[in-house]
């Protein structure tokens, strides 16, 4: 595997764009636009939260035919809990891109982020719809990336290269994290453009594999948003032989498709609201693993370790106590061993030894500091 | 219900003292000790953390009689993640009591609180033990209050009168709550004291009731302790008919005694670390009372809503989010209703309406503040 400069258009026959079309008081750029020339299967994975934006209902339905050939995103407003308004202008939003590239509406994604409850400004995505279009190009991946961000500090953007059966594969992805500059909620969006060619059943099987090594696996604040999205578009240009079933082939675009997730996710932590530290959080000799994540996830979500963190104040008597909060009855104090790298640098490692069995799991959280409260409290 | 100034001396032939032993560096007060003048029957309720403290594990053997008579409890150290030394000075800290007073050491209840995985102190427990003994009386239930603080700004006290079958019976209690100077961990403390005469197994009944609408409601920052203890002991020398059974006389013992766990469980979360606001939840209409309580307890516990909270920025996108996040189904968007109180004020309240059935339940917490991030970011 390859890792080269890029994001979403590297892989063959993908263009994107992304413009301000003034959500965003600031004009910073908020609307964004990815495509396939050709059609594309697709995968996604959405919330769980119980409380579901608009464009997430749209996408879910739309994504029943599992194909992806566009996604149109906007930052600065989550259009969600806005009603049967928020749901209309969902739709719109995939109708203007169908109007405009005769791509079908069941096959175009829509997301948004930013604050909840606030109506849509559909107009300005209406009058930008049509520059947004035209100005799709190969050169427009970084311009994607910057309009799906909101307090997010950086772009985030990855891309891999690996060979199937003799062919040049790649594979692109960017997203964004946690934070919004008024932000009601921490929202997560990442969008995967793959050249591969690979069965419908298989990019969701393998979606679903890195996921959970990914995105499941990092926290930074505990707080489930109501637009998390992940979505993968693969476009088969690459030509190499279709991945229909498990084999080497398989094997490899899921060990692409689990690094250019697990990036996007560090890269997310990293750029957590208020994060000064970037913690690893590793559980080993547990039952299963299954119980490994329980436990690594219940000392990331614990406050009084992120805020040891913060302070650079290792203390396992705190990861102690946030383990045993699980009441798991087969963790005491007699079986437990707990292991700090420094807390001084700016990455720190955590490992919790359970002596229970072989599940293993890792975690990755950020700290929690007096710039989260900062802006979480004075967001108005 | 009369509602009387004074602790657990108040209830008829209850002494306490507290000194300062040199367990905390501050020389503030850290041993207490409550005695009753005659046996009394006991109930206790314990931390559900699988890493239980050395205190614990004694005082849960003891308790096994349904007896107590004493309660020494120290503070600035927590005998937790102590090893088999932590067990056996837990074990000599009744042992000193049993000595100087001849109450059995089955009887007597142990308590710690303080810095986690820190040997115990306990030549400074056993140097100051003769003199905690002989300075019992009726006025040291201040005293005691005073020495099981670690971080609290304040002490904690409540004492009420009822009348049982024409006799007058008292019940008094003092408590600590959530944080210390050197904060491993908030724990929590709670001495209940009465003259009252009842069954052990009723007391046991009355305290499990009391305890899920008061200290199974409250939250300060979602992290369980390995120290938490509520013990109640019953003199009987107020000389009222003894309780056996439910009726009039159990129904009355219960409302005092919830309104003194209700008291002591607010006067924690309003002293909780770095809190500048308390909040109320309720949550009302939910399928049962269970799901309401699940629903008020994600909504105390996230950061989220306790950022905005202290920033005084009303925000029912976080608070939606937040329930939404426990996937529940027919929680949606068209049957939650979200109501607050003025978000400007010291006291919050925060209702959410399920609108699917009967349940209800009202869950304490305070925010997250900037003084909660020093507390326990730069304890050392």
């Amino acid at each position: 595997m390859r890792i080269i400069k890029g994001g979403v258009t590297q892989p063959e026959g993908f263009k994107a764009n992304g413009l301000a079309c003034g959500i965003k008081k600031s004009r910073k750029p908020d609307l964004a636009l990815i495509v396939s020339d050709v059609p594309a299967v697709g995968a996604g994975i959405f919330t769980k939260n119980s409380i579901k934006a608009a464009p997430l209902v749209v996408s879910q339905k739309h994504i029943h035919n599992n194909k992806i050939q566009a996604i149109i995103a906007n930052s600065g407003n989550a259009n969600c809990f806005t009603g049967s308004f928020g749901l209309k202008y969902a739709e719109q939003m995939a109708q203007l891109v169908s109007n405009l590239t005769d791509i079908p509406e069941q096959d175009i994604i829509v997301a948004s982020t930013g604050i909840i409850s606030k109506p849509l400004e559909y107009s300005n995505i209406k009058k930008a719809s049509s520059k947004l279009v035209k100005g799709l190009s190969i050169q427009g991946a970084g311009k994607a990336a910057k309009a799906i961000l909101t307090t997010d500090l950086c772009t985030k953007e990855v891309t891999v290269q690996v060979t199937l059966g003799g062919k040049k594969v790649t594979m692109g992805a960017c997203s964004k994290g946690s934070g919004m500059i008024a932000p009601n909620m921490a929202t997560m969006l990442c969008f995967i453009t793959t050249d591969a060619a690979i069965d419908s059943k298989m990019l969701k099987l393998a979606l679903k594999k890195a996921n959970d090594l990914s995105f499941n696996c990092i926290t930074v604040d505990g707080c489930m948003s109501t637009n998390d999205m992940v979505v993968v578009m693969a476009n088969g240009l690459a030509r190499n032989k279709k991945i229909m079933k498990s084999g080497k082939d398989f094997n490899i675009f899921c060990e692409a498709l689990k690094y250019v997730c697990l990036d996007m996710a560090k890269k997310i932590v990293r750029d957590g609201e208020g994060a000064t530290k970037f913690i690893e959080i590793n559980v080993v000799d547990a039952k299963d693993d299954a119980q490994a994540k329980k436990v690594a996830l219940k000392i990331a979500n614990c406050n009084l370790v992120k805020t040891a963190a913060y302070g650079s104040n290792p203390n396992w008597g705190r990861v102690a106590a946030a383990i045993g909060a699980l009441g798991i009855k087969q963790i005491t104090e007699k079986n437990l061993n707990i292991k700090f790298s420094s807390f001084e640098e700016k990455n720190i490692s955590i490992t919790a030894d359970l002596n229970l069995g072989k599940g293993t799991a890792t975690v990755y959280t950020s700290d929690l500091s007096n710039e989260y409260i900062r802006i979480n409290a004075e967001y108005n």
